[in-house]
């Protein structure tokens, strides 16, 4: 880019119409001048070729993506193995970009392409480049429908109010046939989970066809909620190929599903947003894939992008890394993804945030100080359904753990009286 | 993991049936005993719960992924920068993992889960993974249709053999009217360009509609093809929302488009494959995002194993990172991606491989000498549409360039006899 031309890069948030911008932090380290990276990864991003041979015209005012605050220090080297390393004087920087959603219209496909493509990940001098975070004006949220029932209407749903979701992953996961798998559904539901779910590798399998798992678990869920005269949810998978998800729905809740799960990133966040248009029972994302992109601190895209995508998909439910250090997500990520899901967001419904991973009823009390709020799942797997009592065991462990966080009793002490819960700290009951 | 069960998660070649099991192979960093890393990551990535509690049955042996081979060195840290970094000795490993297809069936999203999700990147103490290659036995490759044009049917359509097909990205990419755009093309038809295409971040956009658009190019693709005698493609980006998909391809192959273009993360694969089902002209793929989670040599997972998926999908033709410093991919994983397009794979027919970005005349010979076949695609953006001499100039370098290749003449001597390609390389005819 000739260094005339940088400028046009450039810009205030004084200067632009912010409904017309989505706004994006980038973090990023360069070979060479900082300012004329950041201007490329502008122009790449939008209109890199802003006029035509020999007319005199200039598309940047109205589709140039537009540098509206850049951070630059000067480091030894880049931090990471690299195939290709460009050279030059090595600068880590910080960006904010102002991105014309008009380029592309209020689809999830083409938001990708331009702010996590080919513009982003091969802009001159930039190889090393994060998408830290991106914010939606009202004007471009209006086009999205969101979580169709939300943590609101979830908990209607279950009349569950003023404590956390429990879910469980029925496990074994993986081989169980149909018939002992909804045995150890109805024996969770029993123990007091509110919803037993599939684990995410688990959906229209051969050796465990959705349909016939479905009715079996639908029918195991009426039979308890006739014997505890609570309402039980069964979260059914059916991630599949896309062209195949609305059939998948209608077959689970025609069974007996109350919920359905998707994995976020294998369907696409776009298949998300066409099953929300036809659900007619909450949504819930999964996340296998995204750590893929997200771990390196420094390259890929973080989490949150990913989180904001799922609850403007229409993901009534986002289940994410969690706490602890079995999931090798720092806390402060994991709050992020939280806080993604709750925070305020134009017309679009909160999702209910379950951070989720190895968990039990010993780490229910760490989970919900780390999210600050009650507007939460929490989702044991081998934790309920690995119990030494077995999955009714495990289940009544977490309302025994619950009961003495809401009463401000140490929950190891309120172990030494509640059998279940001793289990799971390896105490005996008093 | 009980020391004991390790052993249940490794088996050998030999022992299992090859047309059950796909063949992934990893390099990873782990902390602790390499061996019960390797064991809890063929463990979560299938049945890590074995049995139910009390009962005994043992899934592995049907349903277990399996370690086949492992290699470890032990390093003295983690290569990258983590978040949180599990303690213990380090060794950086390599292992290659049997993993059972009938646990999922063959569906794209639930591969992506089972051998990319959760389990890959949760594995205990290994915080750092790569997925770098996966193998399809020819049960599983059955299932699938691939390609329906392949690279044979793409040139019959084109009439062109024995040479590289001569694609365009129409530029500006972002911003021209489509009655403007459409006239660009023209001129690149008739400079020679077999392909005229559209941007990967150009699709069905407010300031320049699909429909509009394809029914201009339409007119003046065929146009062209009266004044010229030869076919000439209009390949359209109808990336959308998936269930936008099938309709955008109608809208564009009824007014003209003679391919289409969709983005292959931001649709995903399945929605690759979801238009296959659909589609009455070649299917072409593009490659944002896939730099996100492929660029990092140790962490992510290998861009040749989305080469080898949108293929699977039905790509008929493959947009990929190309050579040169410019798009920061080691020229070994591109000839990689490339291979994967060509090489022989069960009932799938091979993908165009096209290696891209900012090529033009000049760069025709190193990418031919690279791939060592003519079965590829060449596709420059300014490199035709920014050239002194207009798009029909910058179409006529690449004729002058190949015949140059074809005939064993030097390219930079050869620009001296033609104006068009003495443009390119800054040198003046004699």
């Amino acid at each position: 880019m000739h260094p005339n031309d940088i400028e046009g890069f450039f810009t205030t948030r004084a200067a632009i119409d912010p409904e017309a911008y989505l706004e994006l932090t980038f973090t990023f380290e360069c070979a060479g001048d900082p300012r004329a990276a950041a201007a490329h990864l502008a122009s790449e991003q939008s209109t890199a070729q802003w006029h035509r041979v020999g007319v005199k015209e200039d598309f940047r005012p109205k589709f140039a993506a537009k540098v509206l605050e850049l951070e630059a220090e000067p480091v030894a080297a880049f931090s990471l193995p690299l195939g290709v390393v460009p050279p030059g004087p090595v600068h880590r920087c910080r960006a904010v970009i102002a991105h014309p959603w008009n380029n592309f219209g209020p689809r999830l496909p083409n938001l990708i392409t331009a702010v996590m493509g080919e513009g982003i990940f091969f802009a001159p001098g930039i190889p090393i480049i994060r998408l830290e975070d991106m914010r939606f004006p009202e004007a471009f949220l209006a086009h999205f429908d969101g979580p169709q029932f939300g943590i609101a209407g979830v908990r209607t749903r279950l009349q569950v109010y003023d404590r956390p979701i429990f879910f469980g992953v029925i496990k074994p996961n993986i081989g169980l046939a149909p018939e002992p798998f909804s045995e150890l559904g109805y024996e969770g539901w029993m123990g007091g989970l509110d919803i037993a779910k599939d684990d995410e590798m688990l959906a229209d399998a051969p050796y465990s066809p959705l349909a016939e798992r479905a009715a079996l678990l639908g029918a195991a869920r009426r039979r308890a909620e006739q014997e505890t005269g609570v309402p039980k949810g069964f979260l059914a998978n059916i991630t599949d190929e896309v062209d195949r998800l609305a059939a998948l729905h209608d077959v689970a809740v025609n069974a007996g599903a109350t919920m359905v799960m998707v994995n976020a990133m294998p369907v696409g966040v776009s298949g998300v947003r066409a099953l929300r248009r036809v659900a007619t029972v909450p949504i819930v994302t999964h996340f296998p894939f995204i750590a893929a992109f997200s771990r390196v601190p420094t390259h890929g895209v973080h989490s949150r992008v990913f989180t904001r995508l799922q609850r403007l998909a229409g993901a009534d439910v986002v289940i994410m890394p969690g706490f602890g250090d079995r999931m090798m997500t720092p806390a402060s990520e994991v709050r992020e993804c939280v806080h993604a899901c709750l925070e305020p967001m134009g017309n679009i419904k909160p999702s209910l945030p379950v951070p989720g991973g190895s968990d039990n009823a010993a780490t229910l009390e760490g989970v919900f100080r780390q999210v600050g709020t009650v507007d939460f799942g929490f989702v044991p797997g081998r934790g309920v359904f690995a119990h030494p009592m077995g999955p009714r065991g495990g289940a009544a462990s977490l309302h025994q753990a619950w009961a003495a966080i809401a009463s401000g009793v140490p929950v190891a002490e309120h172990a030494r009286r509640h059998a279940e819960l001793a289990a799971v700290f390896g105490v005996s009951v008093e």
